[in-house]
């Protein structure tokens, strides 16, 4: 089969490898999109300390089931699924705290390799997290699953109630889900701050009530938020400046998500007096849980996501390489990679 | 009457003032045991935004109503009462959030002064927070509603659940205090780190299985909370050192509360790395509401709370200034003022 084979950090390459071989509970996706995705292009300009090399990049994909081991019960060969690339164990100790998210060996034991015609499922991943597509859903749109179960689970953490008001940085991928599961939890305003301007037109169009561009101060924001400043503010960029930013800009009583990871090693100077007095929440995130796999994908069939303007770009797989180098097509939001 | 003015930082004077005149929706309030609390120890030692000077010192009280204006109908001349220092207005934008904790005129029209014979109730502070005590309990103990409804409202946001691990850092009056709270919500084991060895046999009389000296490592800390770290970690301290210790110490998933207010300006350099990919909650908290003011009454009521180890000292009001001096008494936790 074909497949995007990442050898070293900024040595990927379109080449042809074996079909994965699996095991009687294991199953073979037949992959019919896969996206970008920011940990991939981590992964491909420094490595990543949970992604094989050499081995195929990719995890968040769509297709169908081309083949199954002989017990394999809960999937048919031909089952058009939406699948994410990874699930838990169900043991462990984060497992027995109902954190799922945190499993110990959530990321030892993924299906990673979307970039590819097939990718092999574990059973413990196919059984908790491969579901079928319902019918109009597209490929490319049920490959948001996983990036937008990853929102959702954020989402629940800082927990936008009806009315308040909301600030997001960013305006990546991730900023744009935000703010439609903001407006669909019934925010009063969100706002959305970023730098590019084609970007923050379609935060607009996905019902932010105002966008920031990078000329804007933060005054500027904080006059849309009077008299106190935003109820909420969601950090989707992951950077300390943006980390401190998202505090600072937060009102007295406020809350944050740090949605964003930073570069490891990081330390971010807090306020103490800002956190203490002004009765902060302060959450950081990761993942999500089979719970959220199932809340993403009714919320991409009811339509509730805007797809499209997200996905900018549907390209055959072979122009994986490209769109990974230095003269990769500039300000895409997320490319689908057709196999 | 007698009272303890503060004319500057470090002049503190028992000396003779005029009973307070009260308006015709006041109450005066004749002060049977008044607390000693960190915050009056701060103005004493450097001022206080909020506190004026000259003016009397303390708010951590309980009493009898001496005298009602004439409007005043939700208490009676000769009621024994708890009362708390402020109440929030109900009017401004943190009100109207749900919020009163932060009402934007909390710490402007406070009952200060609980270090005299008398005292002045604001009428928004007495119909809130002005509560018949209950037969049996004692003013001393009343006079823990204060702080109490503070660490109430604390617990709250952190919300330590049945059969989590809370590791508690500090053992002041609060972090005994703690102690008891979070065995009432069924944690399944509390461990208290802190430099005095008095205070820390209250901790365990108060319920923690294991507590830790000044001597301990971080890494005999967390081999009690094996195999990851505590679910919780309370920090009642209020410094730099301190809050990082409780991040680092947390489990990943974990909870924090930042309850100790750190000095003014301070910065703390944060971890992003184990804020984000540890999914951590923080939570700074300020103060409490009139709902915790109630909670903090019946848990006095119902003796849930060990008064009596935290009020280790019963001395006339006269002996303020020696309680305020550098040759103080040593390692009392809270010292009742009885005038």
């Amino acid at each position: 089969m074909k497949a995007a084979i990442l050898h070293a950090p900024l040595d990927l390459r379109y080449e042809t490898v074996p079909v994965p071989a699996f095991s009687d509970g294991e199953i073979l996706i037949r992959v019919r999109a896969a996206l970008t995705c920011g940990t991939d292009q981590k992964a491909y300009l420094r490595g990543h300390p949970k992604i094989r090399i050499p081995g195929a990049l990719g995890h968040e994909f769509s297709g169908e089931v081309a083949a199954a081991g002989r017990a394999v019960q809960n999937v048919r060969v031909g089952d058009r699924v939406a699948c994410v690339h990874t699930a838990p164990c169900g043991e462990c100790f984060f497992c027995g705290k109902r954190q799922p998210n945190l499993c110990e060996t959530l990321t030892d034991r993924m299906a990673y390799g979307a970039y590819a015609e097939y990718i092999r499922i574990p059973e413990h991943v196919h059984r908790q997290n491969c579901l079928p597509l319902p019918p109009g859903l597209t490929h490319e749109a049920a490959a948001l699953t996983e990036p937008l179960a990853c929102c959702v689970y954020g989402m629940k953490q800082v927990n936008v109630r009806e009315g308040e008001t909301v600030l997001i940085l960013g305006d990546g991928p991730v900023a744009l889900m935000m703010v439609a599961l903001a407006r669909l939890r019934g925010a009063h305003s969100v706002a959305v701050a970023g730098r590019h301007k084609a970007r923050l037109d379609v935060a607009a169009a996905a019902g932010a009530q105002r966008v920031f561009g990078e000329q804007s101060a933060a005054s500027e924001i904080l006059d849309f938020f009077r008299p106190r400043g935003p109820d909420v503010v969601l950090e989707c960029v992951g950077n300390p400046d943006t980390w401190r930013l998202a505090l600072s800009l937060v009102r007295p009583g406020g809350r944050i998500l740090l949605f964003g990871g930073c570069p490891p090693g990081v330390e971010v100077p807090i306020d103490a007096g800002k956190i203490h007095y002004g009765h902060l929440a302060i959450y950081g995130t990761f993942h999500f849980t089979p719970v959220e796999v199932r809340e993403a994908l009714n919320l991409l069939e009811s339509g509730s996501i805007p797809v499209y303007p997200l996905i900018t770009a549907r390209v055959p797989l072979s122009d994986i390489p490209r769109y990974f180098s230095a003269d990769a097509p500039k300000d895409y939001l997320k490319v689908a990679f057709i196999p």
